[in-house]
């Protein structure tokens, strides 16, 4: 087991995240500390880190460092981004800062926003997108393609930045913000008509925009407050800024959501944003959860170019990886299922997407048992909902927490996630939750007696072939009970019989 | 690691149940199976168990057996209890058993109140009570006397023949409830009348008892579906009777939370608990989720007299053995949480519940980490409030759920558990929980660097003494962060001061 121990400084916040890892195979957060240090402010005025500043990073260095020396972390890996990048006094904080023996690397905006590209790369389906980066000093606007960086500008339009140069009035006046949009205009203008130009989606991150997207979930019903993939769309922003700007920071502080500790500069990021939106002529962005600091990570956990082969197998596999399962049940419930799944085909016309949504479920189905064994399928539906799911959309997570959910017993309800998942869906997990469920019980002693299953479709009834040498008892009787699930998804009763292999 | 296969052949129901364990040490639930046999029914009819009856219990048995030996369990340990005992065909049924290579034990009356017993010495905190196994045959009821099976009487009230005997109308009459009655005050009056008199309080166990007590439950505003240790009052279960009265069978099974394969059996069982709390005087009773099965657990997990030493210093090592923590750092929280409870108490002036309380909190603190590193807290909580805590009650067990809950960071707040929380226990938890937090920050390297705390407390200002050698920055400065929350518990700004050791 490896350790990675990297210290993100940005013009907001500093933030030690420490993750142990096996090279290529798994990885996991084990501590993180955060400070608010807004090395970024004040930068606008003079363009020099303030002494305030710069104390205050110091602090939240000497304690991140403290920290790796008690507990014996491997060298801290500081990344420094815009604030210091472009302050004019850099060399005099980046001293102090090596008077602590510590190292740090300034990184380049074009070094910055590849790390961030890495991070989407690995955390999303996505081939070919946008990717920005909304700091508190800069916004990186980069163009991913084939999954590497190609190309990226910086502008200077972070959500500190633009409080302090721009939103001077408390709640700023209708003019200011006018001003603000225009800046934005010239400076942004003709990158963002290439963005509406390639009608490629647009993946934010950075704090400012999670939080926004936050307060946004607050607002409406959506279900979960999972972050990483979330798609904040136009609408709901416009109306959370129209809202915003009529308040001042300190009723901001209160907006269901919003973090106090950037009421200040919420307005400035939700305004760049809009504008964003707006002259690239998109509906929605879609929220990273991962960014530069997971980027670095993956400098580490992969070689070159540090690509994940398949986001989707990986992060369920990471899972796994951290919460162990029998790998011969877990294969043959794999396998079981997906037979199930072919064989009932002209029964519900499903593809390809939904198999590998049942192959998912499948590998996952027994995770909730690191937990506890009762109630294990409503424990695994809790951990497959309190974390991203990284290369699965909201809808699909929702699935595969139902699917987890129901997979011993209930009958299936999309309602906890109602907002994400329609008629349809309801459809799709009614037919892979009876696959699943049967594999499951076709293999309730968990030693591969049913070896494969083959189903004889008649107008009236489905006769289930359960494969196997001897006789499978309590998998024959343990699937005989679900029956009537099966019965109320493909409407004809189910019967089985044991075929010699 | 061993393993225990269990079976629990009673009147209503069978179930296998595995656990893992290290004798002594801990042990975990890694499956179960259940089948709803109902092997007591008809029996009240001829005093025979049907061969309907007879041949579901075959199949549950052989379908344990396949499961036993396709999992290589050691040999099941089948135990029949009073259907069985008491049938006068047990012998053919016992012979048919046999035939399938399995051995079954017939517990005496005795040998199942024993077993009974010794699951509520083990997981509750008294000493001195009655237990009661309601049964779908008989009732059992025993007396706990320094937590030893001391006398126990048996009694034709079952569930199920109760319900054969007295109830055949649908709904019952009021001449058959009436009757019903009057023969168990001929029957059980004289015990009752024992029970009255010692003032000791009623625990009871069986499937027929719990689920009523999740139909009063779900009737109410009760924050957590847990079931042992809950308190089930007379007045509720007498409205619940009155309602269960006046409904057939096949309506009584749609009244939420009562389990439709029970439906027909459980007014009768509602009428004989009803009549038992009423001629002992009693207004409550306290479920227990633990019975035989549970004690004959016990009595391989420990040599005779199969009884932990400290009940609700077990179950908390149980979920440490689960959850494994750095033993370091566990014990330091542990320690420093209880000398800040110490120097501070002129501030709260708390006891030894409480301070026993805040153990527990601190040896748990961090379990919630097997889930994920961030939000390991809320998943702490999860883990705490999703099973029973055996030896502690509900309001000790929601305190220490909402310990976990806000052990790093939000202001404690005793809502999600209201009903089971008063002001002054909101008072508690605020205490509590500065001394847990401010401990987890003192050892925020989880080093140990903090050896000791001292507090002087003036009139304006506590001062807390952080005696180390060195400078502990990390814990210094996190620690800090803290003040406003120990000023909202103890109405007194802290400062921190570090002393060499």
């Amino acid at each position: 087991m490896q350790t990675a121990s990297l210290v993100d400084l940005g013009s907001n916040s500093a933030r030690l995240v420490v993750y142990e890892f096996e090279p290529g195979r798994g990885f996991w957060l084990v501590d993180e500390i955060r400070e608010v240090v807004r090395l970024g402010s004040g930068l606008a005025h003079n363009g020099e880190l303030s002494s305030g500043a710069i104390d205050r990073a110091l602090v939240a260095l000497r304690t991140f460092a403290d920290f790796a020396s008690a507990t014996q972390l491997p060298p801290l890996r500081i990344m420094a981004t815009s604030a210091v990048r472009t302050a004019r006094n850099r060399e005099s904080f980046l001293d102090a800062v090596r008077a602590m023996d510590l190292e740090i690397d300034v990184l380049t905006g074009e070094q910055e926003a590849e790390q961030g590209v890495i991070a989407v790369a690995n955390s999303t389906a996505l081939s070919d997108a946008w990717v920005m980066d909304l700091g508190g000093g800069s916004i990186q606007l980069s163009r991913m393609q084939g999954r590497r960086y190609q190309y990226g500008t910086a502008h200077p339009f972070g959500a500190i930045r633009a409080t302090e140069q721009f939103l001077t009035s408390d709640p700023p006046t209708v003019a200011e913000v006018a001003e603000l949009e225009r800046a934005i205009d010239d400076d942004l203008g003709p990158v963002l008509e290439e963005v509406a130009a390639s009608g490629l989606p647009l993946v934010a991150m950075g704090g400012t925009v999670r939080n926004l997207a936050r307060a946004v979930q607050r607002r409406g019903d959506y279900p979960w407050k999972l972050m990483h993939g979330y798609r904040l769309r136009a609408e709901q922003l416009d109306e959370l800024t129209e809202k915003l700007c009529t308040l001042s920071s300190s009723r901001r502080a209160r907006v269901a959501g919003l973090n106090p500790y950037r009421a200040d500069i919420i307005l400035a990021g939700a305004l760049v944003i809009r504008r964003i939106l707006q002259a690239a002529r998109l509906d929605a962005l879609t929220i990273s959860g991962y960014g530069m600091r997971e980027g670095a990570l993956y400098q580490q956990f992969l070689a070159a170019p540090h690509l994940l082969d398949d986001v989707r197998d990986f992060h369920v596999g990471n899972l796994l990886w951290r919460y162990p399962q029998p790998v011969g049940h877990t294969d043959r419930v794999i396998g079981l299922s997906a037979q199930l799944f072919a064989e009932l085909r002209p029964l519900h016309g499903y593809g390809a997407a939904e198999a590998d949504l049942l192959s998912a479920a499948a590998r996952l189905h027994d995770i909730g048992k690191a937990i506890h064994f009762r109630d294990h399928a409503k424990h695994g539906a809790y951990l497959l909902s309190s974390a991203p799911l990284p290369g699965f959309d909201h809808r699909e997570q929702a699935l595969l927490s139902l699917l987890l959910l129901y997979h011993r017993s209930g009958k299936p309800n999309r309602a906890p996630y109602g907002p994400l998942l329609d008629d349809t869906d309801r459809h799709i997990l009614m037919v892979l939750e009876t696959c699943l469920r049967l594999a499951e019980y076709l293999e309730r002693s968990r030693t591969g007696r049913v070896q494969g299953v083959r189903a004889r479709i008649d107008p009236t009834v489905v006769t289930l072939e359960l494969i196997a040498d001897g006789e499978p008892w309590v998998e024959f009787w343990e699937t005989r009970k679900q029956a009537p699930l099966f019965e109320s998804t493909f409407g004809r009763p189910l019967r089985l019989e044991i075929v010699p292999a």
